[in-house]
């Protein structure tokens, strides 16, 4: 691994970077286990504490003693809207663009379907082969829904732009690369297709609550994202979905439930869609994870998106020069370009898999994605400068010592 | 309001059917608030108590402490199938044959395209005019999705039968309707469309929890419902579906995200169905709305659900029985036949949203229905025949002055 700048970091430099951060109290408001260094935020995040507080009163009020009357005293029946509106603040949308519900996978399927619809003619999908599975799959789904009447084109990245034409319905891309965490050109994907007359929706699973993104000023169409990695949302948290204003009157996404229709209680023979964000609800949300969810979010508002996404790289940037300053031989899988990585640095080693069970065995707390890359998730509001710099000790030791084989390290070694 | 028995019950009567109850007990699970008579468990159940320190321990250590571990080391990965398998003894299926997942209509969704393509080549799809509106919904957006391919036919229940015929695919239907409570003969329906060579789905919403069915035993082929009704799941519980085993290596749901695959992990480019009940999920789901309904679930499983179905009966006996006594000229919504009579019991008043306020005033918690549909659901796990004795006092009273006209009212009386 090279890196185009010197690097001989000390430890001290380290503590003043620490001092000096202006999100250094926000570890503060979330948990984190004794003696764990937690890089698995862009997987789940931490709980923030005033989760628990929020969850006792949601479980033992509003549920336990307010019962079915919260669904109007509590606002349970606008919290969807609610928490959207707070996240659009996230990623540069209006309110009113947004909203929290179901799952990244059930929520791309209804705006796929829907974006199908609106360019009628056109049958080609474009998404990128490698994209996150479960894209992939509810793509594949529905080619096999409609009886392949539509072409799904998975392209390698340096192909995707020229694959998008005048055939073209809809283009399906991730902002943040899951793996190698490589941003994809937000501007220039949308400006191209909607040049070329397709619709564009992006995946925003790994840049909601650690970039600022800005939909709305550059003309995205659609967006999905979720809300259990940095927006630290709590495990299976409900995912959102960004509908531009422009396209919302003529959207219409086919898993139409009662909670789209515009006057569900009117409890009508015929479905009406919603005039609004509403219609692209399906049915009853789970209030417990939209709870949950809110605090998260509330929390990410807490902290100016700006400085988060400059810590990030600064994370992201130390990562990569203590690796080259004590780990020169590894195989970094993310882009050295701040410009260009997101909130992740992955690296390559044909023993991740072990590599991995040893990091975690040392307190490191971070994943593996087969065949062969190691993600290191660093959340800005939680991790500290110093976190990386132990994490490099670490993995330096146990790459020098081959620590994976041999179990007597487990006992040995300890988090310093 | 007529019934064939007559009635002269008087309070003491009462008192010893509650001392007499074999489920008297179970009521002391659920927190009741006090000074509330809750008539509304076929919307929102009560709060089983131990759900308070199973959600602690879910969000505190679970989540807070052992973080993404937990999606091994707690069994987050299994929870839907474990639920599942769980609510499986409720409803007469087997273990494998049922998962926890999504919303209603999303399941709904998956489960009817499915079948669609089961039956290819009929294009037919019968419901019940009057249906659940969600289910209808769904169905309509079936249809508008296959650009019309599809024949939605939407029937009085008189005409339902002779409506399923050889060109029928599908046959949606719910067991205990929403608003009269009134039962479909499953057997005789299932037989039917299977005889007619269609499948048949069945929406359990206002049946599981309260009444045992026997899935298996009628070769019913597909099934949904909700957790957060009888089931005590918490407000927007996730809900559940049954694909009987003989159908689930032929059945390709439409929504075919990551968790439907049969190796999430190994991230490939390429959709490949789990070979179980799994291939029915889609994508990550709310460990808290999971967590919660596991206890709900757990509660139910600790009784016997042909005592509970026994209680239901004689609950709403006892209610239309006292309504005939004191209050003879309402007109009721729901059967008098106690073999045809859900969980709850409606009365049609054209003041009646006038007089559910009324009734919420003086703590009898009920519903209305548009236009005119009065519900008082009956759980059996927590009412008891003296909060039945109560609501027919306060009703009576409601009704012979008036009260709904009248402020005054609400100053007065008092639960008694």
């Amino acid at each position: 691994m090279t890196v185009d700048r010197a690097v001989s970091i000390k430890r001290t430099e380290i503590a003043a970077l620490d001092a000096a951060d202006p999100l250094r109290t926000s570890a503060e408001a979330f948990h984190l286990p004794e003696g764990m260094i937690y890089l698995d935020g862009n997987s789940l995040g931490a709980m923030p504490l005033a989760v628990v507080e929020r969850m006792q009163e949601v479980i033992t009020n509003e549920w336990g003693k307010q019962l079915i009357h919260s669904w109007n005293d509590n606002n349970w029946f606008a919290l969807s809207q609610i928490i959207g509106d707070k996240l659009a603040q996230l990623i540069g949308a209006g309110p009113g663009e947004v909203i929290v519900s179901d799952c990244v996978s059930v929520n791309l399927f209804k705006l796929v379907v829907a974006a199908l619809k609106m360019r009628k003619g056109r049958c080609k999908i474009v998404t990128e082969r490698g994209n996150f599975p479960t894209d992939v799959y509810v793509l594949q789904g529905i080619v096999r829904m409609f009886d392949g009447q539509i072409d799904l084109q998975m392209l390698e990245r340096p192909e995707l732009m020229q694959a998008i034409d005048d055939e073209t319905a809809v283009v399906v891309l991730t902002h943040v690369h899951y793996k190698t965490s490589e941003i994809l050109d937000m501007e220039a994907f949308t400006r191209h297709a909607h040049k070329q007359g397709a619709l564009i929706l992006w995946d925003l699973c790994h840049t909601a609550g650690i970039m600022p993104v800005e939909l709305d000023a550059l003309d995205v169409d659609m967006a999905v994202g979720c809300g259990y990695k940095y927006l630290n949302g709590g495990p299976g948290a409900p995912a959102f979905l960004y509908i531009a204003r422009r396209l919302q009157s003529g959207l219409h996404q086919p898993l139409s439930g009662w909670w789209g229709h515009a006057d569900p209680f009117a409890f009508s023979d015929d479905f009406r869609p919603a005039a609004d964000i509403k219609r692209a609800q399906s049915g009853t949300q789970s209030v417990l994870g939209l709870s949950a969810l809110d605090v998260g979010i509330d929390t990410a508002l807490s902290v100016d998106m700006t400085q988060v996404r400059e810590k990030s790289i600064k994370l992201g940037r130390l990562f990569i020069d203590l690796l080259a300053q004590s780990c020169p031989d590894l195989r970094l899988a993310s882009p050295l370009d701040d410009q260009r990585r997101g909130g992740h640095v992955s690296i390559r080693h044909g023993q991740g898999y072990a590599i991995t069970g040893a990091l975690n065995e040392q307190g490191v707390v971070v994943d593996f994605r087969a065949p062969d890359i190691i993600r290191f998730g660093f959340a800005p509001l939680y991790t500290s400068y110093m976190d990386i710099w132990h994490t490099v000790e670490i993995l330096e030791r146990i790459l020098r010592t081959k620590a994976w084989d041999r179990e007597a390290f487990r006992q040995q070694a300890t988090v310093t």
